[in-house]
């Protein structure tokens, strides 16, 4: 078990993380928030976690079951979510648990930080992605067809309880779009100040790097190094875990709302979020998109001298060896990839702003990086 | 011009008044607010108030039309409004005004506080109602067909640019909904621990009566005294709005949330909404249901002995004399009237919270008030 606390004054929480945490939610809860003792849950999930967690479910009165897929997360679904609460006679001291994925959380978050005005809410995130990223910091909305997650609130979670065992049942795919943004906290973890990532004072960077190695040599004749890595993660994901959320945790911290520093949580999203717009959201998942993203950011700063060849070979090969780069990411409509990074909605004045590497893991935010640059960078 | 701050630290604003205001919006707001000088404005207003405003609109660049009226509250507004907002590109450093009136306060306070998880917004209230009630206090949000106000977020605006003369082009029922807050503000006055409502040492209960005596002096043959009171009323909209909002600001700089003391603000508003739900919104304003709320209120208190009868008449006579008790509020379904009242979002683990006059001016939040008391107090 390890736990850690998002220090935010009266919107403070712990994060805890242990094998089996969802088996048995109810209970968990109230041990970490006794006060909740007798209150009203109303449980938030899709129908594939709700087909695998029925026993759990149980324990429950009021659960609302959406559809499963980014593609739900919209508009429709919100008032879905809404209108079943409310029909269900949600009141101001209730609480809302979110069950599943990051598009259950922000759904069910957002449903939280709006409805009634407001109502408590605890984060049980069942993927990767929404493990280490997205179910920390209080960022909930939904898509709207001009972007994603341009409608929102930043609503933090009373508790956030992450039970690695629920990985077991994800496909690589799903693993892989957690990597993504796992890969992202290594390559940030000095900007983020964090003070402690648990992991006996290397860094995450090459935490990682061991674990491809440790791969290497225990690959087998049947098995390429990569699928050895995957297997091996298991054994390694309260590790994995608690190293991104603490980062993350450092950084929400010292910037609640996004006003400065939580930018650079950003790093390889604005090349990211374009990649996933252009393909139109099917093609790749969120962490392969946020992957090439980075890989176009260190190219980026390589060209713009920001980095040393070492330092970007050596981040690249990182990305590679975790089986985030496909052969077909590259040719990529640079007009429109541009063009998407300009819809980004962190675009100001119509600047793009960028998240580059500037040192081995420290990155800088910069919006004076020249079309013809980032044109060029592009894969 | 009278000027006050609501004071809620990082989310304190500037409350302006004064005749004239909305015929100049832009340049009024950088008045207050310098550093928006070369900010872009989103203006969300109704199609009422564009007509009539055309002039002052012509200085915007982009405006979004909302339909008029309380019907229009509701989900498709709201997902109007944000596709037009980012239809026309809108960048979290932009600013949303709100120019008509609750409507449009609480569907543009709620967009601003949920597009692109949130962006800067400005209040200019252009009815009795919004501008001694909705446009300060940051409630924004719409309604859903299981009750009013049921979706929606805290979110302080950064300045209220209040014009009285706005109020020249409302018909005598948009006045009286605006006068059913009024009158609730003076008789929580001491609740609200307002340190000076602007009125010479006479508290705002004294002022409102004296404008009926000087208006039952002036009532000529052919105008009934109501009459001469609504339109000297004129003359003193700057005062009474000033009086209303200081107390209103009083509260919400000690609760900004709703977590306590911001209770008393519902005076008359538990019943007051279930005469309203009964009545589909339709057959009375939200002011005269209020009105009858505090009816019901004060008949609650001096059943139960809170008041004395002498507090209960001259209570009551104060509010028919400023015509918000038509002839037919009586007879309701009592059992439709109860069963609405126990919808309300306020309540909690089933009880009725209902906010009581306790001693003149004051009032206390109770939740222990039985059923048949209750029923028996309706009109």
């Amino acid at each position: 078990m390890k736990k850690l606390i998002v220090n935010l004054k009266e919107n403070s929480y712990p994060i805890i993380i242990e094998n089996g945490l969802a088996e048995n939610i109810k209970a968990n809860i109230e041990t970490y928030l006794p006060n909740f003792k007798g209150k009203r849950y109303f449980i938030i999930t899709n129908k594939t976690v709700a087909n695998l967690y029925r026993a759990t479910l149980q324990d429950f009165e009021r659960v609302v079951e959406i559809e499963d897929g980014e593609e739900y997360k919209n508009f429709k679904t919100y008032k879905y979510i809404i209108t079943k609460l409310l029909e269900n006679k949600i009141e101001r001291g209730d609480v809302i648990i979110a069950f599943g994925g990051g598009v259950v959380g922000d759904m069910a978050g957002f449903a939280a930080a709006t409805i009634l005005r407001g109502v408590d809410y605890v984060q049980i995130p069942t993927t990767l992605l929404s493990q280490v990223d997205s179910s920390v910091g209080g960022k909930t909305g939904f898509n709207h067809p001009a972007g994603k997650n341009l409608i929102g609130a930043f609503k933090q979670p009373k508790l956030v309880l992450i039970d690695p065992k629920t990985l077991d049942t994800l496909d690589i795919r799903q693993i892989k779009t957690g990597l993504g943004e796992v890969l992202k906290y290594s390559f940030i973890e000095k900007s983020t100040g964090v003070k402690d990532a648990g992991l006996n004072n290397i860094s995450f960077s090459e935490y990682l790097k061991n674990l491809v190695k440790t791969a290497s040599v225990a690959q087998t004749q049947h098995e390429c190094r990569q699928e050895t890595l995957y297997k091996n993660l298991a054994a390694h994901w309260e590790e994995i875990i608690y190293a991104s959320v603490s980062m993350k945790a450092a950084v929400v911290e010292k910037d609640e709302c996004e006003k400065g520093l939580r930018a650079i949580l950003n790093f390889g999203h604005t090349f990211g979020h374009s990649v996933e717009k252009i393909t139109e959201y099917k093609k790749y998942t969120h962490g392969e998109a946020v992957a090439a993203g980075m890989v176009m950011a260190f190219t980026t700063a390589c060209k713009r001298m920001l980095i040393d060849r070492e330092y970007f070979n050596s981040s690249v090969k990182l990305i590679r060896d975790y089986g985030l780069i496909s052969d077909d990411m590259k040719n990529f409509d640079k007009e429109k990839l541009y063009e998407g990074m300009k819809s980004d909605k962190k675009v100001s004045n119509n600047k793009i702003k960028l998240v580059l590497p500037v040192r081995p893991l420290e990155v800088q935010l910069f919006d004076d990086i020249e079309e013809p640059l980032i044109k060029d960078s592009l894969l």
